[in-house]
């Protein structure tokens, strides 16, 4: 039920924070009552590193990392307000939180462990302690949950808005590294979890952001959409799962993790692997909370799982005979198979047609 | 001499780069024209892989590098439009290799070797395929000068504004690492190069911005100031110096490179060291051409020095047996000397007055 109240245009987000969690109180420090080294050791001064590997954290020009013979995978992402998220609607404690998970998810996607982050910041006069408090909350119970070292970054004014840069790095055996180029003709084709709620978790807040533009008096609906609103706003990297490939003894012919939406990101492993694949619509895994959406919203929900973006579950290949060491768990569906380049990249509807597989994701251009 | 001439506001940038380069043609193709990963491709298809340390470059979801039993050193900077850099008076190709090198400073500054880059670059529609050609082309430059990889990175639109994160990643034998606490009781200070010439080219060109926007029929006058003026827009990293460190076998006690100036800087190795210091005014190395400016600008030129940032050069301590190792380096000037903390950290004038080094250095808030 949609109630009424007062709430002044920047509370939305408060709100949905709300809902998700304990409000803190509500404090006002500008930030050159610190200065940038005085606020850098105030948001930095609860983190302390846990992983043996990592044995310099912040502090001085550089972060140093003892590899102990293992391969170091590195990667980068950089988050930019007004484009890859909206403060209307975003808690900056959930900001903080997938700022550092989207960079994990892309390590684990590696077959490979994330052991340590640096996190770079720039912000407008606009924000205060207590913001930039709210955003590394998010980053340290993040790091917390993944096990990973915050070593290093950089904290910066910007002229208009928030920018968030963040670099993972982990750790893997040589022989345990997954690329997305080794996918070969007669290989599986897998998801973890299930796809599109992200992207009908998006939708849902963007109405609401519209209805509270239109009336600020009308209070957000969003209790029975918990868990749509959730994987869009507080994803989940699948640590798990790459530890469930460890303790089987399971390696993928190729992985990546679904950031951009299926369709998109099985083309990049079919061009980058020489091959072509042949997905069952009946088999994508589609929530039931995300069909329901999908319906309401008078969207296709097969076309929100394929072209969706930022699930982060993973999607890999594996030799057909490793078929019996995953089909128990309950969190991987076989969704296809690898095919010859020449067949394309094509879904197999319900109805038995063919279509071609097109790469739509997210165009921030 | 200032002459006249014909210069729309937007090419104060482009006058600037003539006259340290040649000019590319002038062509204009929209961003949208190639797409996000088109756009990728596209400024990233000269880089390869150099250092048999990149295991795997571009085009997965992270990058691999092979420490082979050597420590991983990692740094990170975020570089804001109107924070850090004007494009009024910054040519995108300098930007491009400035934000390589104070990236690789970082890294020498730990008496390590970079080896690789990843790149994040956030801009605004406003911004063209040749102007991106024209950052990666410093970028690319970089990398080549200094012998780095660029392994990874993102591309993404901002709403407004350029932003460029940039994160560095080297190697070094973990008894060679240099940290800011190891300064002790007795120890020279040293410094590579000169101080303040990159501050005083800072003011060359916020003067010329202002006399181009009061008239832009006036031609910038910058040919009799390129040591200034470059000392701004493309700075060096000292990778010869720690080259030569190792050479001769010296391991500096305490070490970071100076980008917020002087007294900040050496008031952090004093801090972190639980150390004071003694400075010598007369022994601070200044260029004439930015004494001679310093006058000009009616500003003290060993303020300049002492509180001028963003001049990349190695700030550190040595053991005082160890002097003449460096004695009859070009370019390392043995400064002043570690004393006890109590003693506080002091410049002695040339007229035998003491000081207290104060941080001002530069303030983003």
């Amino acid at each position: 039920m949609r109630g009424k109240g007062i709430f002044p245009k920047s509370l939305l987000a408060k709100l949905i924070y709300w809902i998700f969690a304990s409000m803190s109180d509500i404090k006002t420090t500008t930030i050159d009552q610190l200065g940038e080294f005085g606020l850098i050791d105030h948001l930095t001064r609860r983190f302390k590193l846990s992983n043996p590997t990592s044995s310099k954290g912040i502090g001085d020009d550089a972060a140093v990392i003892r590899p102990n013979g293992k391969q170091v995978i590195v990667s980068t992402d950089l988050l930019v307000e007004g484009v890859h998220f909206d403060l209307m609607y975003t808690p900056l404690r959930h900001l903080g939180y997938k700022a550092i998970v989207v960079n994990l998810s892309d390590i684990y996607a590696m077959n490979a462990t994330p052991k340590q982050v640096t996190v770079s910041i720039a912000i407008s006069s606009r924000f205060t302690v207590e913001a930039m408090d709210e955003i590394y909350e998010g980053i340290f119970h993040a790091c917390q949950v993944y096990g990973v070292d915050l070593v290093g970054g950089d904290t910066t004014s910007s002229l208009k808005g928030l920018v968030i840069s963040v670099t993972a790095i982990g750790e893997a055996d040589e022989d345990k590294i997954v690329y997305r180029n080794g996918a070969k003709e007669g290989n599986l084709v897998c998801v973890t979890g299930d796809l599109g709620a992200a992207y009908l978790g998006l939708q849902i807040l963007e109405r609401e952001k519209r209805l509270f533009l239109e009336d600020p008096q009308i209070q957000p609906e969003l209790d029975d959409q918990k868990y749509l609103v959730g994987r869009q706003l507080k994803p989940e990297a699948r640590r798990e799962i790459i530890e469930y490939f460890n303790d089987i003894n399971l390696k993928p012919t190729a992985m990546m993790d679904l950031s951009d939406g299926l369709s998109s990101d099985m083309l990049h492993i079919c061009s980058q692997s020489g091959v072509g694949c042949e997905l069952h619509e009946s088999r994508i895994p589609i929530s039931e909370d995300a069909y329901d959406q999908a319906l309401k919203f008078n969207m296709d929900p097969i076309t929100c799982a394929l072209n969706g973006g930022e699930d982060y579950e993973l999607l890999f290949t594996i030799e057909s005979e490793d078929e019996t060491k995953i089909a128990s768990h309950p969190y991987i569906s076989v969704i296809g198979q690898i095919t010859a380049k020449e067949e394309g990249s094509v879904l197999l509807t319900k109805g038995g047609n063919k279509h071609r597989l097109t790469a739509q994701g997210w165009k921030h251009f």
